[in-house]
């Protein structure tokens, strides 16, 4: 494995600093820490506050910004952040408004998270979450759904920040994020694993000829390994899945997300995205927001997701739509 | 290798339908060419025109918007469109102002763009052009310069772009983009080769732990295969190289662009970043306008390029700045 790197030990660090120097007149980073943030925060809203491991970039630093996120907390490549860091981040970004954690569903991330929020609650801060859980996979055993956290989170960043600018409370943040997130359902597929820096194992391999529906992003196994098809093919798949999810007649007015796993090129996203335009087309299904590219990526792996929403409210296009200076979403 | 397409006759269209999809608030195509073209080109300027073959994305149809390009005239996978397509492309976008090419240094590129260019003053329009050879690699044999087109073409597409739209005579144009690109310099390296949909050979092989500088975006050799190095040894050996093709403090002030090649994550153009600022730092160049991502990729290629651009007019640094709604520069 070929990896750009200096160190494994300064990863965090190195690439914190490459993306806040890069950013600089959006972005403030703690030095040593994995806390980044707005430059300036509003004293009037709500604090929006997100993370996870590194090695889904721009996930979730290329969020912060205008109408979105105001501080990402990362951890190492694929690991979250500390809950003492996410406390620290809490009390620093602290405006008395209330804080709303967006939390993607893993075990690890719920655990510091949860833990950093029952810590800030003690000292006396107001702090609330919501879980993402948009992943559609399924256990190739029992058939259980993984319901992990993966590329819909995006959508929650963007709908709840526009929501936290137009001044909603942390009751009515929460309240709406849990009307937007069970809309919000994703799939994905693999070409090839992650191979992130030899810090965690590789969970499954590809013969040459293979491709894995239903991976995760941390190069966790999918529900079934096949052949390699064509776009076309791959986009009934994951279309056909992602539709059984809704109710009859419930996805009329959708919101599209094709995204890179981060070492696919956008060229095949481009045909993939053509074969999902004609499929939801048959389906009489009206896609007005639609998002092509790398959002939040699973390191290196050549593969990609595909995500829906549900528009069940005008409210939440104009949330989707309007402008943000959050570099991986304008 | 796996590739997700439909049918190796089809990419061009699927890719160009799949892109105008996405982006159709902003971008129109006609359907069965390689044009696609700014919704609205405006009467009052010179028109610009660049192009090329498909596989580089979001290059070129990424940068058609506001104060970037009209139009962008895309071929099959690494292969140059047709002159009868660039030629229609001149005449369709014709608004009186005169039409400007830019066209990136490749024997097959030049012949296509210049011949369309020839074909449309015989019918009394008014066309010129200038050609981006940014590049810095070497012939390994006989160390001659390469001077082949590439990620440094974004800003010339940026800087004219933006000239353009103040509305610079495409005289002055032709002038700006003649002083500006002999300021651009580029340099890339590959830890694997691409791999283009089996329609070109692979030109290279690299060994599990070697890596190529100098190589170019159509997976052309580069001057030097060595083993793999860690991110900082790799700034060294590009920013040293770009260095000495400036004069003496000609390179005091500068715009910076990590450019992705299509197969690399985020994550470590962040890092490799960060040990060209500090490069650049030790250098005390001011580094006035910095990017990082995909910009010009060589479809899926594991690897990088780097590109430096003196900022000689303080107009040059405005251009850069200017918002624009083009999809891969926003």
């Amino acid at each position: 494995m070929k990896q750009l790197i200096n160190s494994r030990g300064q990863i965090r660090q190195q690439l914190l600093a490459g993306l806040t120097y890069t950013y600089n007149d959006t972005l403030t980073w703690q030095e040593k820490t994995g806390i980044v943030t707005k430059k300036t925060i509003s004293k009037d809203k709500v604090v929006l506050i997100s993370g996870g491991g590194c090695g889904h970039e721009p996930a979730h630093v290329g969020y912060i910004g205008e109408n979105m996120l105001d501080c990402a907390v990362m951890g190492a490549i694929f690991e979250p952040p500390a809950s003492s860091e996410i406390l620290q981040a809490i009390e620093q970004t602290y405006n008395g408004q209330g804080t709303l954690l967006i939390i993607k569903n893993f075990e690890k991330d719920l655990a510091s998270f949860l833990e950093a929020e029952r810590l800030a609650k003690a000292k006396g801060l107001t702090v609330s979450h919501v879980i993402v859980d948009d992943d559609c996979s399924i256990e190739s055993g029992t058939f259980e759904k993984r319901r992990r956290g993966v590329a819909g989170t995006v959508f929650v960043h963007k709908i709840l920040g526009a929501a936290a600018a137009e001044g909603n409370s942390l009751d009515e943040l929460k309240t709406l994020g849990e009307q937007v997130i069970p809309l919000i359902k994703t799939l994905g597929v693999a070409f090839s694993p992650a191979s992130p820096i030899g810090v965690i194992p590789q969970q499954y391999e590809l013969a040459e000829n293979e491709m894995y529906f239903g991976i995760g992003i941390h190069g966790e196994p999918g529900y079934r390994i096949e052949t390699m098809q064509s776009s076309e093919r791959i986009a009934v798949e994951l279309v056909n899945k992602l539709k059984q999810q809704y109710e009859r007649k419930e996805l009329r007015k959708a919101a599209v997300l094709v995204n890179g796993l981060g070492g696919i090129p956008l060229l095949e996203l481009s045909v993939f995205m053509n074969d999902v335009q004609q499929l939801l087309d048959i389906e009489d299904i009206d896609v007005v927001y639609k998002r092509m590219g790398n959002f939040l990526t699973a390191y290196n792996t050549n593969g990609l997701s595909l995500t829906l929403l549900t528009i069940k409210e005008d409210k939440w296009l104009d949330y989707l739509r309007i402008p943000t200076d959050a570099f991986g979403w304008k």
